[in-house]
C-alpha cells in the first residue's frame, strides 16, 4: 500500500577512516524511499535546487519511487559535510547549508492525498503537520523522527503533532530529551501519554529496541565485516520498518516485530558503502538471504 | 557437571544514583559462583582475609557451592569502591586495595582437581595457568576473562594461558586492546589464532555478541524498569553462561546459544539491586520465567 516520505534530500560530503566522498547523494527521504521501495510504492515529498541533475534522479529511477512531490526550484540544494571518528561511535558536523530546504512548505500532490502509510521525517514540527492536513482521510499509521534541535527548540509544536503519530523512531538522547528519563519503560510511558503508541529507540552498531504498550522487541545490529560509512542508516531503517509496514497494510504485533527485523537488515547495506552507494545496488534476493542471516544470528532455544 | 571458578571474592563500597552501601560482599568469583550455582554444582577457589565473617559466608550456604578451596588467612580481604555516573555507563574506582589477594597463590584441594569445566577469573595470568596445572584432566571447556591491566601489563603471560582457553568473554575496550581491531570479526579471528574458538564481547546494558568459528549470536541486555547498580553484571553473566554449560556437560552450538541467554537472564537479576542482594534471592523459577520473557523479547517471524 502507498506510502509518503516528507524529508530532506541533500547533497552529503562524508569523511570516515576509510575514505571520503564529495556532494554525494543523501538526505533522510533519500535513504528512506530507496529502503521502503524494496517493499511498496514510495511517494516523496521534498525539495531540491537546480544542482540536482538528471544524474542525480537516476538512483531513483526503475523503482516504486513516485518524485512527484519533489518540489524543484531555484538556488542550491540542501547541504550537509561531516567527519567520523576512528570507531564511528561520534561525529562531527563540519557543514550544515539548508539552502532551498530553509523555506520548504512541503505541498502534496493531489494524487499522494489518499496516501494509508506516512513517514514524517527529521523537519520543522509545524511542517510535519501540515503534510498531515492535507492527506484526505486518517492514515493507518504515521511515523514520525525528529531531533534535539526540535525537542527543545519547538516543543508545543512537536507535542502538537505527536497527538496524530503511531510510531516514534528516536534514538538514546533524543528518548532523554523528550521525555526526561534515562529508563526505557518509564521513556515509553511518557511517549505513549503524548501520542505514539510505539516507541522504537535506535541505537546505530547497538541495534534497536521497540516498546509497544503490549509488549517489547530488541534486534541487534548485523554484525559486519566492515562498516564504511554509518550516514543515513536511521533513515534507512525507518524506510525499511515502514515500508515493510505498509506493505502489509495492518500494524500488528507480529508485523511491528518483523518490520523491526527488515529495518535492520536494509540499514546494514547501507553501511557497507559510502552514501546510498550500496543501497542502490542491492537486490531483493540479497535482502530476504540476509534476514535469514539475521534469523540464525538471534535464534535460540531455551 | 562440576565447575570451578578461580577469582577475587572482596568487599565494595559501591554508590549509583539510587543509593550507596558501604563493604558488601563482591568479587567476580563470588557473583560467578552464586548465579552458576542455580544451574550446577561450583568450586570456588579464593582468597579472604579475617575481616570475612560467618556472617559473609551466609550467602553461600544451602547452594551447591562448595569453599573448600576458599582460602583464609590473616589480614584483609580484597577491597574496592567506586562510583557510577548518573546513566550509569561510566564508573570512576575510588579505591582498590588488594590486600591478602596480592599473596594470592591458588591451591586447589583434591578433590577439585577432576573438574571438568573451568573458568578462569580476571586474575593474574600466571596464576589463571598456575590452576589449570592442578586440573588432572584436560577439561571439556576453560573459559576465561581478564582486563586491560594484564592485556598491556603481562602480553606473553596472557598469551600462552590463552592457548588452554575455549571460551574467551570480554568487552569492547578489552577486545580492541588484545587484537588491536574494531571489527568484530577480524578481532574474533585473531582471538582464534590464540586459542578460544568462541569469543563473548560484553557490552553491558547493550547485550552481548558471541563469535565462534561457526557463527555469531546475539542477545539484547533484558530490559528493566531499575538498574541500581551494575555491579558484577558481568560476572554474573558469565557465571550463568558457563553454569549452563557445565550443567549441559557439552559444548555445542545449541548450548552456546542458550547459555548466552541464560546468562543474561541471571544478570539482569543482579543488577535490580545493590551487590548481591538480588542474586541471593531469585529462584529458579524466576530464571525459567524471565528466560521465556527474553524468548518474547527477541522472537519474530519473517
Amino acid at each position: 500500500m502507498s506510502l509518503l516520505v516528507v524529508g530532506s534530500v541533500a547533497f552529503d560530503s562524508i569523511e570516515t577512516p576509510f575514505g571520503k566522498v564529495d556532494r554525494t547523494l543523501g538526505g533522510a527521504a533519500t535513504y528512506f524511499a530507496l529502503a521502503a521501495s524494496h517493499f511498496t510504492t514510495v511517494r516523496l515529498v521534498g525539495i531540491v535546487g537546480e544542482d540536482f541533475t538528471e544524474e542525480d534522479q537516476a538512483v531513483f529511477r526503475g523503482r516504486k519511487i513516485d518524485l512527484t512531490g519533489l518540489e524543484r526550484v531555484s538556488g542550491k540544494s540542501f547541504f550537509w559535510a561531516g567527519r567520523y571518528s576512528q570507531n564511528m561511535n561520534e561525529r562531527t558536523t563540519l557543514a550544515t547549508e539548508l539552502n532551498v530546504f530553509a523555506s520548504f512548505r512541503p505541498k502534496l500532490p493531489k494524487a499522494y492525498r489518499d496516501s494509508e502509510h506516512v513517514f514524517l521525517g527529521n523537519i520543522d514540527p509545524a511542517l510535519q503537520r501540515l503534510v498531515l492536513r492535507q492527506i484526505r482521510r486518517k492514515p493507518k499509521s504515521v511515523g514520525l523522527d525528529t531531533m534535539n534541535y526540535w525537542i527543545s527548540g519547538t516543543p508545543a509544536e512537536l507535542r502538537e503533532t505527536l497527538k496524530h503519530v503511531q510510531i516514534l523512531t528516536i534514538n538514546d538522547d533524543e528518548t532523554r530529551q523528550l521525555t526526561g528519563e534515562h529508563n526505557l519503560f518509564r521513556a515509553a510511558r511518557h511517549v505513549f501519554k503524548m501520542g505514539p503508541q510505539t516507541l522504537i529507540i535506535k541505537r546505530g552498531e547497538n541495534g534497536a529496541i521497540m516498546v509497544h504498550r503490549g509488549f517489547v522487541f530488541a534486534v541487534p545490529a548485523f554484525p559486519l565485516e566492515e562498516v564504511r560509512d554509518p550516514t543515513g542508516a536511521g533513515d534507512t531503517f525507518a524506510g525499511g520498518l515502514m515500508g515493510y509496514l505498509a506493505s502489509k497494510g495492518r500494524i500488528t504485533e507480529q508485523t511491528l516485530r518483523s518490520a523491526m527485523v527488515y529495518g535492520s537488515v536494509v540499514a546494514s547495506f547501507t553501511v557497507e558503502q559510502f552514501g546510498v552507494e550500496r543501497l542502490a545496488t542491492v537486490t531483493r534476493p540479497e535482502i530476504v538471504a540476509r534476514a535469514k542471516q539475521f534469523a540464525r544470528l538471534t535464534t535460540f532455544r531455551l
